[in-house]
């Protein structure tokens, strides 16, 4: 048997058609610019669910991961602020759409839930309590306690993003001041660069660079790598604030382990073991024998296949 | 049957024997001072339970709540700062004094555990997340998901007290900055008024107290409720303190209710609405249909009652 998996993004709308070891057959993208009223989109995930069904008709279930709040019991998406979707009856039109043979076996989940349902399942994790953290534009997460994922009384859990760690610091776009995301994001990483690098033209930051707004996660990091000073400070300042959100984290829920995903853990070998060094100094259990492990996504890579496979396994939680 | 609860505090034990509706029917109380090292307050336990089972030797289960981290499977208490005691097989002692008869009856947990346990069965929850947050001197907690509380991979989970909600702030008493309750608990409350008073020689705050010192939460509530605008600015500012971490708390678990309880909720009326007002506003999910529930403990009174049926119950999870 076979799983289809569904990623839904602002621009691109990743598919995949997933075998029983979790190896992903086939794929297929749409753009999701050109599919972007829900109705458009919804044909748009029809047809690929049935070109992806050419290959195999032995369909146990089909995923999505939807980057907003995915009611389960209404089957609507509540809000997606890059879909720009608001109260959208996604899933139901969808199995509308789909017809009744399929309808059953279509599921849908918040994106950062079902990357945490992957990762859970396809690493082999057995834990009580597993929480991932996912390092992107923004800062998000799922976590399993028990094997279950807690989606939170609205299917919002797991926000890590939003925690404030500053209460009288930078505005957030959620409203509130200091959040987590603001600091220690992919994204809050490269600004925080930018910023160093205007008084310091000196700085390897510049090279190859004309224009500020140039320097991505990548090119920081090869300023790091190349010994840059400026880069390797901003990075120290941003190994305290990711280690900030993650110590509150462990001392909130104490989890067997933290799985930190996203492109940013490409270059983890420059930056985590000065976080779980400053974490270890920091947790209020610090004198306990066991402490939450603080490790890379294993059970799926970095790519696009983490929310395709994530996806196709969302009804196992 | 009936049921011992016992309630390990810094300066007091107090032991009581419960009923099947979760009533205290006996009560007894141990000054900890005088029986400080763990041999003694070892041998004093015993003896108290002997006593209570005076009364009734239908004893099902016997619990025991302590100030610091209980670790179920080595019967160790491993750190407990109020009762200066440091990996200390605590139950293990117990249970040798004991004897085997009732070394099978008997449990611990730490307390906030205990008590979130004690609220969530006496309360008649039934959710599948239920946060309850302890404001006190410090701020503690338990996490039930469900009907299962969450104890961490090390037993120490739920210290909502020491997540940093102000990285740059105060220095915390566990090496931090910004703790939660370094600006949230019912201490660092008083404190605040006693700052605020300093300048302030027109403030109620004043009445009938000669040295700074004498002022406690009680007299502080009392200026509020008089009408003293320096103790409602004081007041308005610790609302935003409380909303901060509880906002957090709810982004990141999204319970179907946070019970707060602890000396000050008998203050409620004065900052509850206040508290949830904010929250509302803050929270991550506001359009959600669903939001996390804030009320106060209704299933246990906020005397030592709490302690002592929150901990003959600790086995039932």
């Amino acid at each position: 048997m076979y799983r289809i998996g569904i990623d839904v993004g602002g621009t691109n709308i990743a598919m995949g058609l997933v075998d029983e070891s979790y190896k992903i057959i086939e794929k297929k993208s749409i753009k999701t610019s050109e599919n972007s009223s829900p109705k458009e989109m919804i044909r748009a995930i029809a047809d690929g669910i049935h070109e992806l069904m050419d290959s195999s008709d032995l369909i146990e279930a089909i995923g999505i991961g939807v980057p907003g709040t995915a009611e389960l019991d209404t089957g609507k998406i509540l809000y997606a602020n890059n879909l720009g979707f608001e109260d959208v009856p996604f899933l139901t039109e969808l199995k509308k759409t789909l017809g009744p043979e399929l309808a059953d076996k279509i599921f849908f989940e918040n994106d950062a839930n079902a990357a945490a349902i992957g990762e859970y399942i396809t690493g082999g994790y057995d834990v009580p309590v597993f929480v991932m953290v996912t390092l992107g534009t923004g800062i998000g997460g799922g976590i399993i306690v028990n094997g279950k994922l807690l989606r939170g009384c609205n299917y919002a859990a797991a926000e890590f993003g939003h925690m404030s760690i500053n209460f009288d610091g930078c505005d957030c776009n959620c409203g509130r001041k200091g959040c987590f995301e603001d600091y220690a994001s992919a994204f809050a990483l490269v600004e925080q660069a930018k910023e160093a690098m205007k008084d310091a033209k000196e700085s390897l930051l510049w090279k190859n660079i004309e224009n500020i707004d140039e320097l991505d996660g990548e090119k920081f990091f090869e300023a790091v790598k190349a010994g840059d000073a400026v880069a390797a400070k901003v990075l120290d300042r941003y190994c305290d604030y990711l280690s900030e959100g993650l110590t509150n984290l462990i001392n909130i829920l104490q989890p067997n382990v933290i799985v930190l995903c996203g492109g940013i853990t490409r270059a983890a070998d420059m930056f985590l073991d000065k976080v779980k060094e400053k974490v270890a100094r920091d947790v209020y259990s610090r004198a306990s024998r066991i402490n939450t492990e603080i490790t890379l996504a294993k059970g799926i890579s970095d790519s696009g296949d983490v929310g395709i496979i994530g996806a196709a396994l969302v009804d196992k939680m």
